[in-house]
């Protein structure tokens, strides 16, 4: 994939509302995220109103985090107005194969066909119904054993499935890509991957889904190698956030590292 | 308006608690801001103990953000207490043009007399029953577009209304000021915004509303000129923040931009 | 206490999975603290999971900052199974003195025997039925004022129970410990309180919850000395969760400030 900045650089004209309904640990992080890429971010969760404004919405992010029925009930109703007027959306299986709750939400909202599915290797495992030994948020699996998993899935859902680790796998099931960039603080600074999904259906406005996921990534993944050298996870998430801000489309091109699996 | 400084000065000197019903997203960074303002926050919302609660707050601070039926009722709970007792309530209607359930809510709570009103110009465009083009929390009208559904709003609740942007716009209905401190990130940090409406809440606590509305939006304002020139939204809000805590009432008299309408 | 330090190595190599249920204000932070500390963090608290989740949890932080019935009950649920497998739980009483709600509800929960109760000096009066003049979240009494109120608490409900202030005072009844490490601006920054809690319960996994707290205690408080000297809130914040991830097992047992009462 060549010019990887192009699709930011849409995102940023564009500047698309996308519409959260994400967890409690996230909330900040993933607005604050949404902002410095150059969208306009809003967390809408309640019943009365969700599907009303999903249809002001250009995307969705939906996130299991910190679930409760309610929300559950409300994600669907959101995710209901995105597919009728063929909108994105992104699943974040946090922590799926913790509890029957997660499995049986997951399901269902499998079943209406996400955009793009992004998680670690142990929730895309779990989703994939292989198991998975992840525990909470917090990986146990290297990406490689998710890889199959992430095929299948994205082959029976129809979603772009990424697997986020050290060197990230994306895949529509039929090509698939590795990112390489990032950086090891990451993982150590919360609701970063959550914060990410957003990311991602923001890139994935008026843009296809593969190369959309697969430059959210990469430039995501440019912003951590920025913030590299911090002192600690408390100044690596502000440098985090500066740099996601101040990347360019050409340095985005420039400095992506992916690769065709 | 001379020496607004000494508002900040009779704030720190009270140090009042204020209860805060706001959203998900504001909670972390309106405790931090009413901190390092020099208040005491509270965020309690449970209708179990929301009025108990309220009788020992000296302000409230009412926010829609992510709203819920549950939480309304909280709200209005709440403000019955402020009211019972003469003290001050701050409403902030984050994205009410976007919901019929946001518009219901809002109309209750303008029932019950808030002291002070402050959005961006949709929002206060929306509340006055004008239309006003917002999706979310951010604004798509200029300041001087809603300074007429200001004027009406204030004279129909009896709030003093505010309205944010680069230069902010404040009556009581007869007066009117116009604040221009500030800074062109501030826009790119979330929940700055609904934070702000905690800080006029303490700036309100036995003080009349429109100068301690003035003062804090030029307090606010300073304190984003002096975080001016940080890499990004990141170190951007850590530097607003060390600036509401560093500021002195002096420097606050000395450096605010506010004129009358 | 000697060699202090050994109890963080100790929490580093098992790198506990933590489940939080805490409120919206410290969710984001507690889980930033609990991956610098070197735990895995997870906030979940649905009915529908809690209990199932708590299985797989090596110690669990009960906080009730934003209480509201349905979490007080999830609290229980989560309890109820780190009770009969003897794994830790920590009690956070927020506010408790300010609502006959949250009064109600830590009585609940005392009654099931905490591993570790920490609250401010105004918090332990009010769990201990002293009264205590604290309204929400910050102290209004001296912790000495609360000694004989928390070896009171710690001989009727066999927790270890933490005062925190400027000197720290723990006692599990039988033997008192002074923590003398911090600096005067952690109260200005929100959740550092709430979030010190779930440490505490990282550093009991495996190990007795008296000389674990006194440890998380001056580690907590050492990452604040590190801190001091930052231009304000906002930077203190993020030089503390850098100096929580940097601190060795080394500087734990040199730099602690630890007497017996």
């Amino acid at each position: 994939m060549d010019n990887l900045g192009t699709t930011l650089a849409t995102l940023r004209s564009t500047a698309p509302l996308v519409q959260c309904i994400t967890n409690f640990v996230a909330m900040n992080v993933s607005a604050n995220v949404l902002l410095a890429v150059g969208a306009s971010p809003a967390m809408v969760h309640a019943r009365e109103e969700v599907a009303e404004f999903a249809g002001l919405a250009q995307a969705l992010c939906v996130n299991i985090g910190t679930l409760d029925p309610a929300w559950a009930e409300a994600m669907e109703m959101a995710v209901q107005v995105m597919i009728a007027s063929g909108r994105p959306w992104v699943l974040d299986p946090v922590g799926v194969g913790a509890t029957q709750f997660r499995r049986d939400v997951c399901a269902r909202l499998m079943a209406l066909r996400p955009t793009v599915i992004r998680g670690n290797a142990s929730e895309i495992l779990a989703l994939a119904g292989m198991g998975g030994a992840g525990r909470g948020a917090d990986s146990a699996d290297p990406v490689t054993a998710a890889e199959a998993s992430a095929q299948d899935l994205a082959l029976r859902t129809g979603a772009v499935v990424a697997v986020s680790g050290p060197v990230d796998y994306v895949t529509d099931g039929v090509q698939a890509f590795r990112v390489a960039n990032g950086d090891a603080l990451m993982p150590r600074v919360t609701a970063l991957g959550c914060s990410l999904n957003g990311a991602i259906a923001a890139f994935a406005v008026g843009q296809p889904a593969l190369p959309a996921t697969v430059a959210a990534l990469a430039y995501y993944g440019l912003a951590g190698e920025r913030a590299a050298g911090a002192a600690g996870p408390g100044s690596f998430q502000v440098a985090f956030l500066d740099a996601l801000y101040s990347l360019t489309p050409q340095e985005v091109t420039a400095g992506a590292k992916v690769s065709r699996a």
